[in-house]
């Protein structure tokens, strides 16, 4: 299963760079090869000032060794070994009529100090953060996320969406970071569902991630945008750094495990504000966004 | 005791935004009072758009009511009620050549449930973060910190000089945050040491803050920067934002508490840069400025 998804995770990083430096056409990514001294490396690939992603990342990483105290805390679990893979991205547009998107897939296994497995699990998803709202826009992006979902279990799609809008919560804002998408954890195989459907479910969102994002992409890259906007945008980055250092899992995780600082911190985003108490007019575009941002919404 | 030292954070206040009002000379502090729903409230002020000052807030507050969990644990106490007052300052200057500076005051109260005092402390202390290194400047900086304590006892400055350089650790970059100054926190009375004596201690620090910092501001204001001392400026001040919202126990303190967001995170720069695995020349001022934050010096 290790072997499979190490695979799979590098076939979906090839496929989603070249697919999305064509979009670009002026960017490419630059990669960095990078390893841990306790155990296992990564692939790390960054894209800067394209015409259309003024940064981002989609990396790869596995890494494995003894459990780090603080984790066995974490996962309350005596000493033990693991195993980690997985891969992470974060797409940072310069236009803002583009979303921001985010999306991570990886496999987990514990393992006792005879090596012997003690648990694996799947976990992952994908999730969307726009500046301005298209409405149908949000739409395509959940329905592309429920038509993967509902092969493998017609509820997948509303309790994933719902784990979604509750993890990216910046409770210190009481606001989503986005409007959500799909977010799943500790999917481990049981009686009547085994470790291969676990990870033909993880594949099928993770192969389903381009066809999400990409025609937003397409759709709203040329269109126009003024410095109000690009401002708002600026403002808005402001609180995606705040989720990712206050309160993500993933990021928490890669510093507590010794990871790349460089491959970890990649999902800030380039150019960001900090206005004191700023909020936006009443009737505005950007007032509309925080309402629903505030009360996360079905979307199909 | 907690009237007192109220009443010192309000007049410092006083003083030390109306000095540095005249020093920009164009902008105005804007104040803003909260209150918090299980108790107490706040005087926020800050400056935003200044000639020299691009952001900043110079705030006090006094909170009260039941211990929340998650204090009780931290503090290892039994449920209880607590009184905690301060005042917090930080300042971000335009000009890249004028440094960062942070300061914190603060006093804290415990009682049991029949409101019978438990525990009494003085928290606080001072710190500089520039861009570019200016010896002289430090050394300032820090021989008005040592003036200020060697007075209360010879050991303080260095003892709580080091306590500075290891708090204001940035663990995940194994760098300081700025070049430190003093930190000292759970100054109680003793046996040999009176509450009036902590206060003395602590106001002494809180009355150097002026005599520590305008200088350097009055001495570098108006000395030209170029394009890219900004952007290792802005840079550098994402470096400040890891700190801040990853590390800083002052920021998680105010969130567990319920404090007012925009009082907290007043603390953020107005405008930040995240560049992929950014590294400075060799031998360019940027890398000395990292060479001493990897290694904290003695300035006097």
């Amino acid at each position: 299963m290790k072997t499979s998804f190490y695979n799979y995770i590098q076939q979906l990083q090839d496929r989603i760079t070249s697919t999305l430096e064509e979009l670009d056409g002026k960017a490419k990514f630059q990669e960095d090869l990078w390893s841990r001294p306790e155990g296992g490396g990564g692939r790390t690939r960054v894209i800067e000032n394209g015409a259309i992603f003024e940064k981002g990342g989609v990396n790869i990483s596995a890494v494995h060794g003894p459990l780090p105290e603080s984790m066995q805390a974490y996962f309350k679990v005596q000493e033990s070994q693991f195993y980690a893979c997985g891969i992470s991205l974060v797409l940072h547009p310069q236009n803002p009529l583009v979303p921001t998107v985010h999306a991570n897939f990886r496999y987990f296994e514990l393992y006792d100090l005879q090596h012997q497995l003690q648990d694996q699990w799947f976990g992952g998803g994908l999730d969307l953060t726009p500046y301005y709202l298209f409405d149908e826009d949000v739409q395509h992006f959940h329905r592309v996320c429920k038509a993967a979902c509902d092969p493998h279990d017609p509820l997948f799609y509303s309790t994933y969406k719902k784990r979604c809008d509750s993890y990216f919560w910046n409770s210190h804002r009481q606001e989503a970071r986005g409007v959500g998408g799909l977010f799943f954890d500790y999917l481990r195989p049981t009686d009547s569902i085994t470790a291969a459907q676990r990870y033909g479910f993880t594949t099928a969102v993770g192969d389903a991630f381009l066809e999400a994002y990409a025609p937003l992409v397409q759709k709203r890259k040329d269109q126009k945008f003024t410095d109000h906007q690009r401002h708002w945008q600026e403002i808005r980055r402001g609180r995606y750094v705040e989720f990712n250092l206050i309160h993500d899992k993933g990021t928490l995780f890669g510093l507590k495990t010794n990871g790349r600082i460089e491959s970890i911190l990649m999902s800030l985003p380039p150019k960001v504000q900090w206005v004191y108490d700023h909020h936006p007019q009443d009737g505005s575009e950007e007032a509309r966004l925080i309402e629903v941002l505030k009360n996360p919404k079905d979307w199909i």
